[in-house]
């Protein structure tokens, strides 16, 4: 790590849709807020030599690479950003935690529970020897999801009885939507399940501060053969509806479409959860309801800048849920941006990040969400794969810290 | 019955909530519609004479009694409507029909499949002499609960993929509110399930044309003790929050506060349902959303007049959710009532199902929901029961028509 | 007017559109509230004697009669309900005050000043002979809208600083809509401005407490031409799009389509004010917002069970519109209707009118507003007349006492 | 202007609020899209040395001044952004364009019409001689705001009737807020008028393709004296509330608080104006609805990704405002930004029209808004000054080509 005005130099790994976005937020993140660190960006890395290439000219990079494995084992690189698909990320992260970078990994944190123990156990090492690591919920940095976690921590709902979130999109609605990366097991680990529904399960835990405990789940996958794309990269794959970027052979499907599942959460809430690409007209339509036994919290990330909070020990005649616009300067992270009403957008979710993860860094501690809060979501995602297994029976979710023996 | 220009001489037993809601319906659909038979509010029965000698008074019936067996035993009495609760359905109805006279039941049918199993097989047995019998799922005849079905049945959603229904209310989140007859067991045979959980399954089935095959179910009961009320009727129990209503005596409540499940359906959807007393704020939120291949609805009973609509047909675009104002001459049930945007209320459900009864018995025609689909949705109720009982494993729904052995 | 347990026999003239919906409130009311005064449904008079046997059959009135002036002369009617259009509110309601009876007149009171002049002397007159008199704005009797005036009375918005004030509908926005009565300025006095703008004129006064004083306005009438009707009566006249209810022959519209107006109120406010026919996608909205120095308030009337407050002496953090949803039994005229959320309709308004009414009369009270509270809104009506006459110039508003020497 | 893929060197007056926002924008549209021009970010300028110093760090500028005369003589600068009030537009903007700089120039344009008409006289002669220039009414490229434009212009609406628009604030409804430069008439021109109204008669005039021909308004100052500020920048002077940040001494508002005014359009609409800095609850409610005789259009910039649409031309019983979320790649903008349902926040709107601009002076065309297009907003407001001055009286708003004897 550089030394005075600590300056950290950023390693992305990945230049896709998650690429684009970590990059739109480091170039922003001093820019806006004043941090004891300094990010710069300076290698970006892909597959790809000529993409990577347009990639750092475009995004603002000031080298690039095509190998990962040499990213990491460099001496001026002190964070490694972890935004490629979920098959590397066990492999990456624990190489740059092993060289001693710190790492922020996107979610979810890893394709099974092997690989994300692996992760948590390496974390932990590094950890020791003051080197840090955060898995990207970025969801937990938009203001009104920060405003949910502390309106609940500091007991204004009360005893939190339902929780009801919903992660719904429709961008395969089409069976003729080509099948990309995500849609295949060995590259995604899992369908709508690991790409949507863990954002619902981490944040409600978030929020409500409790656990999920057992979960009964259905899965399906309603489009089973999907034409297979000529090239893809991220959600940005072009639609195979216009004839062009699909091919006329065809493969499996072999993650989910939708997943559905009813839980019981450790501090005695009921909830319902649904993560599901098949839900026409809902884009990205992240729907989440709290209730407990003195209020109610609704947030839906479509309308990112609002909250709504039912706060039932006013006068009954005046109680109802209050539309709260979370742009005020004492909002969660506001202060820096735009005056009240001038909304922000989904990127700023990563900036936030950003924010804090410089800032613990910068200060010496760990940032969170840590690998072993992700590895918890990931045996949330393992007991409703389990349940759905065995016909929507009962599935308890698996401790973090697993017992000596293992 | 009456000859020529028929009339229909009215019986309702019950003078509570559902009495009043009934007879504000009786007393207005033919001041609205023009129908082949006119209502004739000739008696009301209940358990206090005094009570119901006002209710008489106040309601606008002609005459009054304490005996539902007199009642039914008339000869000037031409239909039987039973508002009572849950655990006289089955023995009210049943007489009633063995009597002739057509029936129109509350929801849910019974407290037991045992008791609607008699129950649809006494509606066969009537319905071979022409006696009609209806139970009463009065959500069907808001207009935009019915120009959901009409939408669906005309394919405009294609295939549907998603349910996700909940029906929420708060009346009991106060510890102190008293334990009314709707709170036990034996009167209400059970609790947010089969009072409002009756209503989203039946409303789902009857919008989709699909049937609940299976379910993995949780319920709760939050709040296990309660205080003895002084005196309750329906709803309207005074909550004990203000020290009069209750005594210092408690008494166990024997029903769930909450029912959460996930639900397939038998044309491949997958469905979330939830209903609960203890959704702080929600009062009276019956949220239905569809979606299929080819676009989705939403709507929320409290905002009964409006309907949303999504189209995925349209340009991409210019596609959304299209906030249907349900109030034009050519929707259901709307040409009698008030110009467009001229809202209606709850209780016109209640006038447009009396309106569908009186047509169907005038005409001699089997109205719907038949008791043997209130019998279906008794048998949903009671795979969640015995999910829930096992553990929130899967269980199956039985088929209505049991075998010939049973 | 009989005697004990108070029975007020009721003649109400007119049966199109506002026939009906004040024979729903006269038939429900006392089903619905306990009050000292029994409204009767003794007669009802219209032109047409087919027509007004038939509306005295379908809507439930004992009696009809072609010749209003034999009802008014009639010693077993008690009240004269007005619902006629404006050119002969005056000559019917005077007539019928000079009677004796008590009168309850449609909105807007008169065509005219002059007219709204001699109704308000002529109720002055009465009044001191124990005869009352009430002018017919139904929506101050909406719960949201009268919970709207307490809370600015009580001080909750602080000083009001601005009003805007729209009441839009569209359902003559096609040209080929035939010239009916409210299209012609002899029979309607005025267009959308009498209509509808004398609604949001009355209520905004009503809710703030704050009379007009001066306006500039604009009037327009965008579509001149119009084919006369076969036969119309009210809001259901049919659209000439089919062909089938127009003839070939035209006539000229003689009344506004649409009305803008800036105003000033006697406490300080700045106001907007629209009405309009012409607002495509508006059926009946009625929409007004209130700032004040430390809240506001929103109404729609489309969502007439709905009141958005936002009160700014909350925490800065907190603050926000809340959505109360006025169904509970605290709120104004609620505790007699459904439980929490079962929402009310568009004719409840009129119900709790007659209820007003009722009670006002029974106990020896004027009920409100007066005819003198609807000459003034008569006079702002004027005043905008005036001032679109004479190139939107500023226009006063007359006073309602008009001095001595006039 | 540098050769050879063009890069141009942008100098920026002002650091305040705008300084920030465009700051955010130059930096951020060469890294989302293609485009033949890069601008590079080399000098800002502002009035106080040690703070100009500090925003060249903080925003990422390569260099600074406090001389905007020596910024506008340098040969290493191709544009000149002016972010300053509005009493120095002038000035700037005119030597700028003689200096042979392009010039894009905040809104409104200029402090009086003398100012403005001279800037579009000198914007003109630059002109001829290749020189740009652009006002910078960025809600233009707010997408829903273009795809108005478009959807009205392909005549989606038909003959648009009325246009409704406000822009609604609240930061100085405390009177304790201090007297920022935004309430001083010699430095702001006007208040909510030329700030926010300025605003809403451009979008609307861009919207219909509509000019406002007349007016009649009505201009208020709530609160006429004010404490001084100890310091003040923009709209992030520290409330008064809690006794640091400004004195004991006061000084006059000069400016207007609130302004309402009707109007006619020269496609025969009527319209309803109001700006205003004391709509409680408002923070940044900028809204605008359109209604034609085919269809109607509502936006609110609080909730910035949405446009309601309603289409006359469908079906009756499926009419409805249809919430499109424009967030489709097919939508104006953003086909370079999130997938589908990731919105995007008030700054965008900025960086699209670098964007915007960029394009144009890389190509050789007039960017637009033009200074001529500024101008004529210009007249709006001063037809509004005007008519307010004298009673609220017709105001004509005067032509942007003054008669040549002018």
């Amino acid at each position: 790590m550089s030394t005075v005005e600590t300056e950290l130099r950023i390693g992305l790994v990945g230049y896709a849709f998650m690429g684009a976005a970590h990059s739109q937020a480091w170039r922003t993140v001093n820019r806006v807020y004043d941090l004891p660190a300094r990010a710069r960006m300076a290698m970006i890395c892909g597959r790809d030599s000529s993409k990577v290439a347009d990639a750092a000219t475009r995004l603002g990079w000031e080298g690039h690479t095509t190998d990962w494995r040499d990213l990491v084992a460099r001496d001026d690189i002190d964070v490694i950003d972890v935004c490629t698909p979920g098959d590397s990320h066990a492999e990456i992260a624990v190489a740059a935690l092993a060289a001693g970078k710190h790492v922020l990994c996107e979610k979810p944190l890893a394709n099974s529970v092997q690989e994300a123990r692996a992760m948590a156990a390496a974390a932990a090492t590094a950890q020791a020897a003051g080197v840090r690591s955060m898995c990207g919920f970025n969801y937990r940095r938009v203001p009104a999801v920060t405003m949910m976690r502390d309106l609940v921590a500091s007991g204004r709902l009360g005893t939190v009885r339902h929780v009801r979130a919903a992660y719904l999109q429709d961008w395969i609605v089409d069976p003729q939507y080509p099948l990309v990366w995500r849609l295949q097991k060995d590259r995604a680990g899992s369908g709508a399940l690991g790409d949507i529904g863990a954002h619902i399960i981490d944040l409600t835990q978030y929020v409500t501060g409790q656990r999920i405990t057992g979960v009964s789940a259905i899965t399906e996958t309603f489009v089973k053969e999907r034409p297979l794309p000529v090239e893809s990269t991220g959600l940005t794959a072009a639609s195979g509806g216009d004839g062009t970027a699909v091919g006329v052979r065809t493969g499996p499907v072999t993650v989910d479409d939708a997943a559905v599942f009813v839980a019981r959460l450790d501090g005695g809430a009921l909830a319902t959860y649904e993560a599901s690409r098949f839900a026409t007209g809902r884009k990205n339509a992240l729907r989440v309801e709290i209730n407990g036994s003195l209020g109610s919290l609704v947030f839906d990330l479509e309308r990112l800048n609002e909250l709504e909070f039912y706060d039932a020990t006013e006068p009954t005649a005046e109680q109802g849920f209050t539309r709260i616009l979370v742009t005020e300067a004492d909002h969660p992270y506001l202060s820096a941006w735009w005056p009240p009403g001038h909304i922000i957008g989904y990127e700023h979710s990563f900036t936030h990040q950003m924010r804090d993860f410089l800032e613990a860094v910068a200060t010496g501690v760990d940032p969170v969400p840590s690998f072993a809060d992700a590895l918890q979501v990931q045996l949330v995602l393992d007991a409703v794969v389990r349940s759905a297994a065995l016909g929507s029976s009962w599935a308890e979710v698996e401790a973090v810290l697993a017992p000596v023996a293992a």
